[in-house]
């Protein structure tokens, strides 16, 4: 679909959320297409995973967007997709690779939703790919396992903080669950989830960095928890992390369910998010240091470095891997 | 992509409206692709007319909607392209087709509006193709010549007007034009204006027969003038016919460039939509006979069952070929 | 238009902020165009103050709104706008109103937009509406000047609050202005900014009251300073005052113009909204009372109770006065 002024910030840029939404909606659709494919109960493919996502480079108004989504791999209860993002501009013809992403979907029965339904496997044409779905399989379930102990933090504001600092950026917002967020069985998009932290993450790097900001990548997220329409989500950002042109931002959000009054607030999702900020010409510019007051801000901006390092040590790997072969 | 609950009405019916605009958008991508494949001045492609569509079947919320697009003719300033839309069950697999739409655009510059660029030549596969082509565009042209005069007409409110008469039912709204309806020219989306249209095409049915109605078609469309941003909108509707079961409503799009001084308020397009009422079942219902009271609304009465007749006729002039093949 | 399941809370009754924003939208259109109506530098008309807006009956999803607007005072520089909404079921054709409400313009030049612009005078049937008019004009121009004192009030969280405090309901949410949420002048809407206060209003009585609530009235709401695109808003809201069966809620909106570097965030507006609790069938329910810790929560509420019983005594009046005519 054709980019609008809606879906990007002044300075042209679609929002890195715009376009979560539409990967997880064509996931999405691809999964629930395939679970459904054989005789059985009825189901709706629910996100419970998106690995990390690197934002090849930035969509402007105007450009159109294309979507292809394919199934790589199926275990018993699961599916992963593969989605890739072209960007075309239709007056010039030129496209460019935006995003690559995976998404792994569980299959929710449609009669009673707390059923996980089997996964119609799918047929390989090479031993080695199904191997390597596997293997992807077991380390996501892995990863899934560990950040779920990862919860329980709060944000807490600060009186008249200074520039610069954790507190000056900090920033969180409500959001109603209405029907146009929700599935086919009353449980929010995860893509309409992502958009909503994407929108918290821009506000927070912004308040930062007072420039043209964009998404550079978002770190593996897992969806440990439905939300149901009608509750208020409070979506809430920190700075943890600045190196010299880029800036790791905690995203958490939290859920409210508050028509059903057996349940307490619980912590739905959190992830982190890279931003860099760009100049007029689309070229990155350095970033203000984060300035880290308590212990707490220490830590989690040594954690933050750690995590910058590790990348950058993967993303070098690569590089050479792809240069030697 | 996924049809939500804002896209439907209360009986889960997806709006006629929603599927022209999604119509017009991939009309507009492909045709200005290709109107800036060839190295020239870079243009938008503005929609310029289209053709007479039925609605097959009634899509759901929850149903995808597939659209593609191919461009089948080129004149040296106007691209025919053919749009069709295919609903799909992703629960059950099951896929129909919906619509086939036929859309004329012509390219502006991008640096002057008023500038019609000229289109590059498409390649036909078989000589009969482009005969074929060439005859359906100059039956459009002549087509367009004749609307140009047909407008005028104003609507006005009837005080305590008795049911099913055309007063009873008559409606209009007004629309602000935003940023996000709007090309990167500034005008507004052809797609955006039939949206509205339907919109008030089905509170006119819903209104006059009072249960849940949807489109069975629309005439042929043209339009004439451009809307630009900031205009605002008045798009009022009327009934001119009912058979036993569908209704004809007249949609009148009135332009007011309020911003603009040197312009007047001006028709800026008109259409005929055909509704039918559906029962819980999905079946056509009989729909109350139209009264009409003036001279006016009786001419108009009979113009609408020419109408009527001629399509009737038409298809069954195709049914029976069909048949015969 | 059509009210749809976005525009409505789970119990299927529209937020109040639908129809403000609506009620806005018709204001804005009708005075732009009374401002343009005479020759001279093309204008704008942005929204100054709304009066005391009640709303007399829920409207529900599936019917249809009708906004009527009319200018009923002028003074050199400001347009006073009369808008109606009635609400229509279209299946039974009933129809009631639903809110009258009363707003104040101000025409803004579209080249320079710190310059206020004459608004050409209308024609007054009877000298007395002129006089009326007069007195409104005199009376809100008052109200105007002590309301812009109110303000520097902030919102502080509290750790674990216990049901029923102000601490407990408080909530805020950020919004980054886009370009579909302002007029050509590049400021948020008036109506915008409205539907907002009324999304965190209903937040913070819903986290009170835990049952489905609606908006029952807004107080005079008056727009001191502009919001520009690009802009980061805060809109907090608390409870103040709880009476048997309604709840006031006190709505500020911060903005934080971080693009432009040489503004400190300000305060834009703030508001009292009043919500009622309704049960399954639409009657009115008890609310629980608010727990007010703190000096200040004290002082509040005992404002909040003033207002309150301000209001009751008006109304009576009013319905004697009717009584007696």
């Amino acid at each position: 679909r054709i980019m609008r002024p809606d879906d990007a910030n002044i300075a042209g840029n679609v929002h890195g959320g715009t376009i979560l939404k539409m990967i997880e909606e064509a996931g999405a659709i691809i999964s629930t297409r395939h679970c459904n494919s054989q005789a059985g109960e009825p189901c709706v493919a629910a996100l419970a995973r998106v690995e990390r996502t690197d934002f090849l480079s930035p969509v402007c108004i105007g450009e159109v967007a294309n979507v292809s989504a394919e199934i790589t791999y199926t275990s018993r209860h699961s599916v992963e997709v593969q989605v890739n993002v072209m960007s075309e501009n239709i007056l010039t013809g030129a496209k460019k690779v935006t995003n690559k992403a995976t998404l792994w979907y569980v299959p929710l029965s449609l009669k009673n939703v707390n059923k996980v339904l089997e996964v119609p496997p799918i047929q390989y044409t090479r031993k080695e790919q199904e191997d390597e779905g596997k293997k992807r399989y077991e380390e996501q379930k892995l990863d899934r396992l560990e950040t779920k102990q990862r919860n329980g933090d709060v944000i807490f504001p600060v009186i008249n903080p200074e520039p610069h600092t954790v507190g000056y950026s900090q920033s969180s917002l409500i959001h109603l669950v209405g029907p146009s967020d929700c599935t086919l069985l009353g449980f929010v998009h995860g893509g309409v989830t992502m958009k909503l932290m994407d929108e918290v993450a821009g506000i927070v790097a912004a308040r930062h960095c007072k420039t043209n900001i964009v998404t550079a990548s978002v770190d593996a997220i897992n969806f440990h928890e439905k939300i149901k329409k009608g509750s208020v989500i409070t979506i809430s950002g920190r700075m943890t992390f600045t190196s010299n042109k880029s800036m790791e931002i905690e995203v958490f959000v939290d859920a409210d369910p508050f028509v059903d009054e057996s349940r307490e607030r619980y912590r739905a999702v959190s992830a982190f998010f890279t931003y860099v900020s760009l100049s007029k010409d689309g070229k990155p510019l350095p970033v203000p240091q984060l300035l880290t007051e308590t212990e707490d801000e220490k830590r989690r901006f040594e954690e933050g470095k750690g995590r910058y390092l590790q990348t950058k040590a993967k993303r070098q790997a690569q590089t050479q891997q792809a240069a030697q072969q």
